[in-house]
């Protein structure tokens, strides 16, 4: 074995209690990041919890404005009001700020980063970096690597969304209808405006003018500027779906160049952080139950689009969590 | 009141005891169909139940050669073994035969039918009618009264489809997979290859040479045929969602006339058998958890589509045992 004289990091890690801020953990000690330190931020409510790294209990402290006072690299997945406030004063404190909400992510002076596909851009940051939508995470996965090879025009998207992408109170709310239902008591509804259990919400996100929400015009705005592909067109639907952990997106996407199964599936079995399980024959094709914890995204259901000249159809899964947001987080640390 | 001299109707429901064969009880008691005598048949394993039509038990006899003798109205719902062994013998004795299975769907000699979108077809049977597959039923209900008006070119469409589509059956395994969850147990699959509960399952029916299921090619096959437009183009992923009752389907649509999302929404509150369910601002949409028991379909999230040019994009949730089956089959008969 070798020594290797490895820079050291000052590590702050805001809503740490959250379903994104828990994996954040689970990942910088799962890939043997290189922490000299690491701190936990929540709200006011989370005070007084922990969280923990290797087997270490590290006390949640409210986050302030001296917080990050020696922090190198500060994880954020704590939504936009605290982004908004908290990012540039992490960054002015000399720390690198990667942010997990959407806050930045439309701003030309931020890079907003999916490692696999356009690390560079991390290296143009002023200080902030911001983690693109989980959603958009997990199908561009497999639509930029074939975009790569046969140019995509646009695609139809409809995606299977976990609850836990709403985060900790979801799952519970989740949780909480299941029981509910089995003792045949009314669902209460809290964290989504309609009970989910046993039901699909085709809304995720607020609503925009123009009929689509926030959440589905993201893959096109998004996809646009981490693909640096200003043409991309994107119409999707976002529905949550009663499943705990792990996004799924059935994508129809439309190609400049003629496409066939065989050389997209090459394509897609090369393509970093994707894992191609696609034998029908056997009933193998990604799924959230068997997705969810694993770091890469998985695509099947290949075929020849019936309603497109250049197109193919397919199916991606990932767990959103992990390359949706904690994983994808700490892979733009590692770049840097 | 006027007395009216309707003919009666002596009716057999082959497949009585599985999810849509109850439910065409249902509907015969809920719509006042005239009714002389009604028997219901099962498989060997069902002989011995009942039935249960205006509070009265009918015994479940096992189906026979000779079980159509003075029927006049045979509604099936037990598969394609038992529709295309036992609907030649009911037509023969004399029965008018609708069936919900796909058996005889594609034969050019027998009417496939949804009575709101090309009833006179009915009047062309020579004694077969069929039903047509419920994911597609409900999302023709909205495509269709668009088509009238703007003729559709192609529709890319992904399902959220009920366990209830895959009969009594799928209905237990998903109570029984929710229940081993609770318990942390794990789940028996049997039914479906995987798990359903907490999960999705990019497949349902099986797979073709293509890549598509079957399932997935019918909502173009079958749509041409009722639409009477052979060159409908269709792509669609069916998946099978942990919900009980209702499909429902989120459709990007691209027509041939320019479209406007205000002429598409009176155009669709017009329509026969459909509910315009469409106020975001309300949270007002479709959703399965409202829709079921219900006998129209609903569409809401009307939105023009930003990646066609006359394009939109829509959500369509329906009862699939109802209008997907059981009711739409009920109204072919009272069509005759």
């Amino acid at each position: 074995m070798r020594l290797r004289m490895t820079k050291l990091y000052h590590i702050a890690v805001v809503g740490a209690t959250g379903a994104v801020g828990v994996e954040m953990f689970r990942v910088l000690e799962r890939r043997g990041f290189p922490v000299a330190s690491i701190r936990a931020f929540g709200s006011k409510r989370s005070a007084g919890k922990s969280a923990v790294f290797h087997d270490e209990k590290i006390p949640v402290a409210e986050l302030g404005r001296e917080s990050f006072r020696g922090i190198d690299l500060a994880l954020f997945s704590a939504g936009t009001t605290v982004a908004r406030e908290f990012a540039p004063i992490a960054r002015d404190a000399g720390a690198i700020v990667i942010d997990n909400s959407s806050t930045f992510r439309m701003d030309p002076e931020v890079p907003l980063v999916i490692p696999e596909i356009n690390g560079d851009d991390a290296k143009l940051h002023r200080g902030i970096i911001a983690n693109p939508n989980c959603t958009t995470a997990v199908a561009l996965m497999a639509i930029y690597p074939l975009h790569r090879v046969f140019t995509v025009k646009r695609v139809f998207a409809a995606s299977y969304q976990a609850v836990s992408g709403s985060g900790a109170r979801a799952i519970a709310e989740l949780e909480q209808q299941v029981r509910a239902a089995a003792e045949s008591q009314p669902a209460r509804a809290e964290v989504y405006p309609h009970p989910i259990a046993f039901n699909v919400l085709p809304q995720v996100d607020a609503f925009l003018e123009s009929g689509y929400t926030k959440e589905e015009m993201k893959m096109q705005n998004e996809g646009r500027r981490i693909m640096h592909h200003p043409e991309f067109c994107a119409s999707v639907t976002c529905v949550r779906v009663p499943v705990y952990r792990a996004h799924s997106v059935a994508v129809s996407a439309e190609f400049a160049e003629p496409i066939s199964v065989e050389r997209a599936r090459e394509v897609l079995a090369k393509a970093p952080g994707l894992e191609l399980v696609d034998e029908p024959a056997r009933n193998r094709y990604p799924m959230p139950l068997h997705v969810a914890g694993k770091d890469n995204c998985e695509v099947g259901r290949v075929r020849r689009d019936c309603a497109f000249e250049n197109g193919l159809a397919f199916w991606v899964s990932g767990d959103q969590l992990l390359k949706g947001a904690a994983l994808n987080a700490v892979q733009i640390a590692e770049l840097l």
